[in-house]
């Protein structure tokens, strides 16, 4: 079956175009799903890189090219961006809109294996399968061998769990009917121990607390996302401060105003590898 | 009396703080009246030159904070930004809230005569005096001996109409009793053929079609932000063009995917002179 994308929106910007697309995807249930991409030359002869964003609760494929500030790195290193959203939209499951970090807006980038979402919620499948079928369909400048990702928070977390092998089929209470034990295939900490050996290459930038998981739903723990955790594992399996870089940044919180601050250095440490 | 400027909300960012306040303002018949402040670094010792942003129809004083991506060019420059809201909000004044480009969102940086919206729609004199007061009531390294000001649409309109003398006192029918003729005051096409001769440092980028207000309510004309008439009349009153430079920007549209790709030029234009 071929993908029909359809163009909706585009917009000039920093010398390149913002496209924004829709297509139905099957992977979620063929619900609409929409997604941009930003190509930094209009005029291009060779195809770009391509580096994935991966956004955070309650976000769309809108929020990092409104407030990320980092069309303008990517169009200065010649890469180009794609920004899927962040769940499926209208599918109407049970829950789905009850909260802010379960349903709607908060797909968690996994596949779900409890009936009631399961249907719908592979944004796993969505972004690692369907989502680059559907940008080959279209006649872009883009180079697919050449691919890499990133994202901020449920986005972080999705884009390490996306990049690190091996990767599992289920996770985390609600989605899974395994629950929280089957989950650890889709954890990035038990993922970066078993890739041991690896070469692998993964900068983190992150705030201590104001991350809404802690102060919301999780506040007699850590929190929800535990970056030292995740570097102390690392270490643990042998990768180096060079290979596996986790920093924290003290004074800042867990919004855009963070993400736009340190993106450029995470666009270039990208490009290092993209343009290699 | 003395103005009570209280701070509701503050986000580290490049390195410095943007801080977000509120106060009740007379010029807008005594509405609470917000604002952000951005200062490039938390502990500066000396004092940051000033560029004020005025931002376009249906911003707030939010807008350009997320969507602009020039933090980060005032951080590099050591430029202090704020921004001001773009009306009263919640004034209760008849139709201020039908239409997308009057009343709410909509203040146009000019003082109302019509009785109507006389009380809260003064938007000339909140900027242009009542804001200065708040900031100096705030006990932040601000240099109020160094300040420039920019902005986007309605918004670039009212930068222009501010900067240049002789400034009147009524503009535009529906605010103005006067109408349209009276509004010559705040028309910044009138006000550059009768700068002649003094001195003069302006830039304007704009882009021909996409403006809202062609399509949307004036498409029998060719708009309503004429930049070609204003460049006419200020070589006609004798300015060159690295005095008053408006260049024309093929491609874009009027988002703020237009501004944040040539805002890093504004601030440093600004920051020339206020650093002079």
């Amino acid at each position: 079956m071929s993908v029909s994308v359809t163009k909706i929106a585009s917009n000039k910007t920093f010398g390149g175009i913002l496209s924004k697309y829709t297509f139905k995807a099957d992977s979620l249930g063929g619900l609409d799903a929409k997604f941009n991409v930003f190509l930094p030359s209009a005029s291009e002869s060779s195809k770009f890189p391509i580096l994935y964003y991966l956004a955070g609760l309650e976000c769309t494929e809108d929020t990092a090219p409104w407030k990320g500030g980092f069309l303008r790195d990517a169009a200065q290193e010649g890469i180009a961006l794609v920004f899927p959203d962040t769940s499926p939209r209208g599918a109407g499951a049970e829950g789905e809109d009850d909260s802010w970090d379960f349903g709607t807006g908060a797909g968690f980038y996994i596949n779900a294996t409890n009936p009631i979402y399961s249907k719908h919620y592979n944004m796993y499948d969505y972004v690692v399968k369907e989502l680059p079928k559907a940008l080959q369909s279209l006649d872009l400048p883009l180079d697919f061998t050449r691919e890499s990702i990133f994202g901020h928070s449920m986005g972080g977390h999705g884009a390490i769990s996306l990049y690190l092998p091996p990767w599992g089929q289920k996770a985390f209470t609600g989605y899974l009917t395994g629950g929280i034990d089957e989950g650890k295939a889709y954890d990035s900490t038990e993922l970066i121990a078993s890739a041991k050996g690896k070469n692998l290459n993964i900068l983190i930038d992150y705030v201590r607390r104001p991350l809404r998981s802690v102060t919301r739903i999780n506040s007699t723990k850590a929190g929800q996302l535990l970056p030292e955790n995740f570097s102390a594992a690392a270490r643990s399996a042998g990768f180096t401060e060079s290979q596996v870089d986790v920093r924290e940044q003290p004074g800042y919180d867990h919004s855009y105003y963070f993400i736009s601050t340190f993106v450029p250095e995470h666009i270039k440490f990208h490009s290092k590898f993209l343009k290699a």
